[in-house]
Order: C-alpha cells, then sequence, then structure tokens
C-alpha cells in the first residue's frame, strides 16, 4: 500500500510510466484475487469478466427490489428533520450507525464535527398598511433575526442581485433590499447557480448599501406556496443584516404590488439565532476491502436535513440509496479488492462542515481514497455517470459505464462535478465521479417543508441504487487506480453543482 | 309584474295552462322589445334570432378577452385574504362596491350581515416524545381553541368518521381522535362529500367518545404539505374540542409511526376563538332591466375567503368571472328584459352567511328571480350547463345551451345542484343553474395558503366569462318565466356541492 501511495504522488498523469506499469498491477492483483481463469476484457480496466458479471448480478437485484425507500422511510418518518446538531440530527446519527451495522457493514465508526449552532425561532412576515396581508417568509441558515423586536420598513425591489450591487453604498438606509430573480428549471439543476448568490451573498451586499433587511424570491422552481431556505454568509466587512426568503407567489404579490405604483411595507419578526456550539457526527459504515483494506471507494449523503421538512429528498433519498449501494457489496460473497466507505455526513447544509472535517482527518492519506460519489440531488432517476480522474483511468470509467448503460445511464466525459461533501476530498485530489440524477423537479422542493417521504419513487430508489452498486463494486474492485481528479476549468465554486446545488 | 308573479304563484309546473300561456307572452315581449323582426327559433324558448346573436357576440368577445383576469388580481393582490368581518374582508367590500360602479353597473349597493366572528390566531402542532417532529397543523373554522395552552395526548387513528362513531361513548378519554380518510380526486369534486363529514362533524362525535380533540387528515387532494382549512360546527349536546387538520404528509406520517408500533404523541397549541359579533356586506350590482326590471337572473361569487391564501379560486375567481360577465352585459347598447344582478357573497366560507341573510331579505318576492347561478368552484374551464326550472322551461335552456356548446360545454338535464350561496334562493324556490368547472385539481388548493393568483389561467377565465355573459343574459332576455327548480331527489345536505364543495 505503502508503494502504491507513493507512485501516484510521484506519476503526474502525463507520465508514460504510469499507463505502462498498469498492465504488471493486472497480472498482479489477479494472481492474488484467486481469479486467475478470468481474462481483463477491454485493455487496461483492470475488471475481468467475473467482476463486470459480479457488477450486473448487484445491479439487477436492486433493481428487481432494494431496501432503499424503506430506509429513507424509517429515517424520515422516525426521526422527522434533522437540523445539525439539533436533538433530532443526534436521533439520526444514534439511527445512521445502527442502521448500517444492521446492513451488515464490518466496521461503523462516528466522526465528531463541531460548528456554530444556528437555530430558527419563530419567524414571521406581513405586508402592513393600506394593503396587509401575511407573508410567507422563512429566515435563511446563518442569518441573524430582527433583534427581539418586529422590523419594519419599505421595500425595494431589484431584478436580480446584480442590479443590487449597482447602486451607491449607502442609498438603501432604512429600506429592505428585495431581490426578486426567478430561478430557471432545468434537468441538472443549472438554474440554481445564477440564482443562488442572492441567497448566499445577498444579504452583506444589501449591507453595504445601507440596507436593514434582505428579501429574496425564493430560489426554487415551484410556484408552490412555500418559502425556501438555505445557507447565507456574511462577509467580514459588512453589518450583519437579517435575510429572509419569501415563497414565489409572495415574492409576486409584492412585485405587483410595486408594479401597481404601490409603497409596500413589510414587517418582518424573526428570532433566528446563533447559539454556541453544536456537534454532530459523520456516520461512517466500512465494508472491509479484500486485498487492500486500507484504500477505499467512498459513496453517501449527508445527514443533517434543514429544519422544516423531513428531509426525504434532500438527502434521505442518498443515504438510503448509498446504504443499500453498500449494504448489496456487502453480502457478497468476496468483498471487493478495496474497502467500500459508505458515509452519512454531517452538518451539509451548514457548509459542509461534516465533510471539510473529514477531509482535514484524510489529509495527505487522501490517495487512500480511490474516488469519491454523493447522492444529494433529490430521488429521480440517475441519467449520467460523469467523473474526474487521471486521464489513464478512462477505460475504467468506461468499463462501469458500460454496466451502467442498461439502467438508461450515458457515460459522459468532461463534464459535470462531484456532490457538495465529496468536493473538500477533490480539492485534496481525490477523483470524483457524479452519477448525474434527473433534477427536474428538485428544487420544486428543495429546502421547504414540501421535502416529504411522498415525494419519492421507490422504483427510482432502485435504479439509484443498482447504480450505485455496480458503479461502488467495479470501482473497489479494479485493479487500476484512478489516480487524481483534474483540476476543473472553473474554479469549483462556480460551478452549481458545488456551489451547493445540495444545500 | 304582479300578473307573472301571480301567475307562477298559482301554476304549477304541470299545469298544462302555463305552456299554453307562452306564445302569448312571446309576442307580447317580442312587440314591447322592438325586435319584431326577428321570430322565435325553436317553439317556446322566449329567443328570437337577435338575442341568440347578442348572446354570441358577448360570447365570443369575452373569449378573445375579458377583464376577469385583472379583476381577480386586483382582488388578491392590493386586498389580499379576507376572512369575513375583518379589517381586510372591510377593505374587500369598498373594492368590490367601487369596481362593480367602474364596470358600469347601474345600481351597487351593500346588503349588511353580522355574524359570529372567528379568528384563528396562533396555531402549532408537533409530535413529542421519541419521534420528536413538528406537523403541518391547521385550525379548523369555527373551532375552540386548546384553552390559553398546549393541549398534548396520545393519538388514536380511525380509518374514517365511520370507525370513530363505532367506538363506544367514552373510550377516548385523554385521547386526540385522528380520522385518517383519504379524499378522492374527481373532476366533479365528487371525493369531498364522502370526506368532508369528518370535518363540519367530527368534533362532536370525538367528544362524545371522550376525546379531548380532533385531528383530520386534509380534506384535499394533493400531497403538499398544506393543510386544508374550513368550516367545521358543534352539535349542541357535545363538549366543545378543538379540530384542527393536518397536511396530508404529517397525516400520513402520524399513520406510518402508528403502523410501526409507536404510540405517538401530540401536542397542539391553538388559539382560536370566536370574538362576538362579526359584520360584512352583500355587495350587489345591478344591470337594470328594459321590461321587468324588477325581475332578475342572479349569477355571483363569494367575496369573502379563509385566512390563509389570498382566495384566488375560492373564489376571487368566481367574483371576478360573474362581474367580467356583468359588465359585458352593461356594456350592450340596449339592457336584456330583465335586470341581471351580480352578487358578491359575504361570510360563504362560515356557513353561506350571506347567503342566508340574502334569502330571508328576499323571502315572499323569491319569483322575482328567474334564475341564480354561481361561479365557486375554482377556475377551471366550464364543461356542463346544468339546472333545475320547471319542466316548460326545458326549451330555454336547451337554446341557451346551444349557444354555449362551441365553448365544450354540453347541457346535461337531471344532475348536478346549484353553487353554495344559491342554495338558500332555491331553497325557496328560486330555479338554479350550475355552470360545472373542471375541478379536477380544485381540491389541491382550496382552503390553503397556496390558494392564490398564479393558480388561475386568464385563458380559462375568459371561456367562463364567456358562458356566464350568454347564459345570464339569454336568461334575462327570454319571455319565458322559468318558473321554479324541482325538488330534488335527495335532500340538499347530500349533495356534496351543496355540502360545501366551495367552503
Amino acid at each position: 500500500m505503502r508503494q502504491s501511495l507513493l507512485a501516484r504522488r510521484t506519476l503526474s498523469p502525463s507520465t508514460p510510466l504510469r499507463a505502462a506499469l498498469l498492465p504488471l498491477a493486472f497480472a498482479l492483483s489477479l494472481a492474488l484475487s484467486g481469479t486467475v481463469a478470468a481474462q481483463p476484457v477491454d485493455g487496461p480496466t483492470g475488471l475481468d469478466t467475473d467482476d463486470l458479471r459480479t457488477a450486473e448480478t448487484l445491479r439487477d437485484a436492486a433493481l428487481r427490489g432494494s431496501p432503499a425507500f424503506d430506509i429513507v422511510d424509517e429515517l424520515t418518518t422516525t426521526i422527522g428533520p434533522r437540523l445539525a446538531g439539533t436533538e433530532a440530527d443526534h436521533r439520526g446519527v444514534a439511527w445512521a450507525e445502527a442502521k448500517m451495522k444492521a446492513l451488515g457493514f464490518d466496521t461503523v465508526w462516528c466522526e465528531p464535527v463541531s460548528f456554530p449552532y444556528w437555530l430558527r425561532g419563530h419567524e414571521s412576515g406581513a405586508i402592513v398598511g393600506a394593503h396587509a396581508q401575511p407573508l410567507e417568509v422563512t429566515t435563511l441558515g446563518g442569518s441573524v433575526g430582527t433583534n427581539g423586536a418586529p422590523l419594519e420598513a419599505e421595500v425595494v425591489a431589484f431584478p436580480d442581485l446584480a442590479a443590487l450591487q449597482a447602486v451607491p453604498d449607502g442609498s438603501l438606509e432604512g429600506k429592505i433590499a428585495f431581490v426578486a430573480y426567478r430561478m430557471g428549471r432545468a434537468r441538472d439543476g443549472s438554474g440554481y447557480g445564477p440564482a443562488v448568490g442572492a441567497r448566499s451573498g445577498g444579504a452583506s451586499i444589501a449591507a453595504r448599501k445601507g440596507a436593514s433587511a434582505l428579501l429574496i424570491r425564493s430560489i426554487g422552481t415551484s410556484s408552490k406556496r412555500f418559502a425556501h431556505t438555505g445557507q447565507m454568509r456574511y462577509a467580514e466587512d459588512a453589518p450583519k443584516i437579517p435575510a429572509a426568503a419569501l415563497s414565489s407567489p409572495d415574492a409576486d404579490q409584492i412585485s405587483r404590488l410595486i408594479a401597481r405604483g404601490e409603497t409596500v411595507r413589510v414587517r418582518l419578526d424573526l428570532a433566528a439565532v446563533t447559539a454556541g456550539i453544536g456537534q454532530s457526527w459523520n456516520v461512517i459504515g466500512d465494508i472491509t476491502g479484500r486485498e487492500t483494506p486500507e484504500e477505499f471507494v467512498v459513496i453517501g449523503g449527508h445527514l443533517d436535513s434543514w429544519d422544516q421538512g423531513t428531509g426525504a429528498l434532500d438527502d434521505g433519498a442518498g443515504v438510503a440509496i448509498t446504504m443499500a449501494a453498500g449494504a448489496a457489496i456487502a453480502a457478497l460473497p468476496e468483498a471487493p479488492r478495496r474497502s467500500v466507505r459508505v458515509i452519512a455526513w454531517a452538518a451539509e447544509e451548514n457548509g459542509l462542515l461534516g465533510a471539510r472535517e473529514h477531509a482535514k482527518q484524510v489529509g495527505a492519506n487522501w490517495p487512500r481514497y480511490q474516488i469519491a460519489a454523493e447522492s444529494d440531488f433529490g430521488a429521480g432517476r440517475i441519467y449520467a455517470l460523469r467523473s474526474s480522474t487521471s486521464p489513464e483511468a478512462k477505460p475504467v470509467i468506461d468499463a462501469i459505464g458500460r454496466v451502467l448503460a442498461p439502467l438508461g445511464i450515458a457515460t459522459e466525459h468532461g463534464i459535470g462535478g462531484p456532490g457538495p461533501d465529496v468536493g473538500p476530498l477533490v480539492m485534496l485530489g481525490v477523483p470524483w465521479a457524479q452519477l448525474a440524477q434527473d433534477g427536474t423537479d428538485y428544487f420544486d422542493y428543495h429546502h421547504t417543508p414540501d421535502d416529504t417521504l411522498d415525494k419519492i419513487d421507490p422504483k427510482a430508489l432502485d435504479q439509484q441504487v443498482a447504480a450505485y452498486a455496480a458503479f461502488a463494486y467495479l470501482a473497489a474492485e479494479t485493479s487500476v487506480d484512478l489516480g487524481e481528479a483534474q483540476k476543473p476549468a472553473t474554479p469549483p465554486a462556480a460551478d452549481p453543482r458545488r456551489e451547493g446545488a445540495a444545500r
């Protein structure tokens, strides 16, 4: 193992030596695994026909029926919402640990993480005056409250964040800035990137303009009357003002009143507070690898959720899919070459806090991570396998893709990005895979009270378990080292999937 | 007029004399209206080709574009929710009066009505204990609250109201009764009748069993996380206990926990109160008839709404459709024979309180009402014209139906029922028409915060204005007296449309 790590660190992707070494690695691994009768099928995939047959068996069995829906049912029904650091989150951690053990994982452990503990508390909003009416409003994660008393001010509307950015500093003194941008719908969630900046960074921009609060049209695609929450951040150099999202119908109501020439005054009463330090745990279950148990293929979802829905789509589904995939591999007569590690990540919604802690712990040992993937984009079927590895590993990905193809999954090179909790590992160099889900309706439910179990199609979950099980098995089984992730053309933060499609 | 009333009172539907008199009435009316050149087209319809052409012109003009969407936009945007008796309801009354005047109605007046003034106040619910999580819950209209402090008890679930009814009196002491019945979806809303009994009368049944509160699965067809409110009533002989609805996902969550063998304890904190006497007004706009202005064709919708949504579908749409239809008739060069009366009914949600008051005021003068129709089933297109008149008037209805047919509207005899606010007039004898709307998705939104403007298709509104304008014009123009409504085969309360499809 030590050797292989060293080899990996010293071989750059362009070094021809590495490719040259691969056939040797095959021969060695085949000899060690006792499957010498079978032969590699397609050049340097590091996989033989037995491996592919095992993956197909995993795939087809999951497609016939997996425990994934039962897992997400149990999680969301018996625990409910799981805001990081709350008593419910802690119940969720205990549940995940017990569940992985029951599912036959070899080792299950909890990795602690602590973070600023944010609580929503009471929240309400209303138009006051001649057009008085209640508003459906929700505080953004991490926001301050209204300081113990309602805040009341006139609303000034902006079509988007750039328009707010463009007004002079100090020009919104005593006003509530309102960003009315409408997020677009897309299968890959690509409408999220252009929209989410108003949520994540809008408050500090508004504060510099003098505003006393920020309201945004929800970052979502539904016209249902749910306000979408989500994490925001304050810049160091701006006053901290309360930030909240209006449901789309409420945002449009205010826009119509303003378009009628009316002055709109809004009262906000938000009791949100950051109350000391919260504690949670990444729950980690390993299926011990047959040959190099200290090398890992990582799959997972995040265990925490926002506090209003039961986090079925975000991300009970991801936890359930990857736990079920892991359980299927654990039930094989023989474990794959490397270990398969399923991580139920902690405190993702608050800013990938469990993932950051884990990457910190992994540190220089990152080459032990063969590849990492996270399911955190709802419960829609997977339509594409995307990845970033050393170029030499492309045949491995293509071989995995051929096993996934009957599930309606295309193999796509050169696009996509990893799930959010995989991001900190990728920054170290860990290769990533994205099993891209159909997210056409994901942002109808995302971060709303309506993210509940009934929104999940059990058959779609099974398709995803089939894909994750086959993928994780083959990535753990191949004798080929997947190398390291390629540097993205654009910084990760500019990728909507990285920016927090799942946050 | 006096004579025609007398004739109407003394002629039973089976008296052949009445039919015999009709041709004479035609001749007279034609002579008086100055349209002697045109001839009746199809027996005793009391309508000539000019009349039909005028109705077709009204129909086609509305189809090209009516002010209905703008009207419901203005109502729901500038006023918002309009719970009967509230300040917003009073703003709504002032708006309706001004709007009818602006739309060219000849006479606009307000008819007062007073009623028990119910307010929702704060409401919250949660599962407590090992599976602690918040619940989406809403108090039913008219319910008492939890007496100033949270009420906490174990939940006992029943599949339907009959199952609750079947347990012995006193057997639910200290428990919360929960009726988990699922309403079915249907174009005509026929799933509502079998479901709504749990809402309207369940509390007193539960109270007799000893329960301390009633919870119901929302009377609705959506899996969205909205609790559906609606009016309930207490029996005289049972203790008054709080009654509330759970959103469908929350109801199913409790059902799943119970199915897992868990004990479910719920805490309810409901501040609802009946606070003295509320006041509102039916807003009535008349287009004065050319010949018998003291006879009326009545159309309308109800102006009040529940307090959570903006009452766009229920029933801003109905108000807008019938105001726009009235405005189109008011803009004709010549008014129809009888007056057209548009009524924006008060306090419908609380129990047809404006309608009951109006019927009381009309009393023995009911034969002045040629026919009455209410639009109160959302904003879906009209697919059928149904009615109840004296049998001799069938050719008139069929003639109207032929004008409506190009709108995709079938004429159906012997089925249906009137809109809720028409009910008290029908009890007196007034004929009714039902311009039946497609309500397939009506109960997805009904009585929830999600009943907002964006749920309305402006083109569907125009189709309805076309139908109402042509219908009201022809019913007001025909020289045939429509007689009186036939006694229904079943009592009105058993008809789901009457029981309150729109309440």
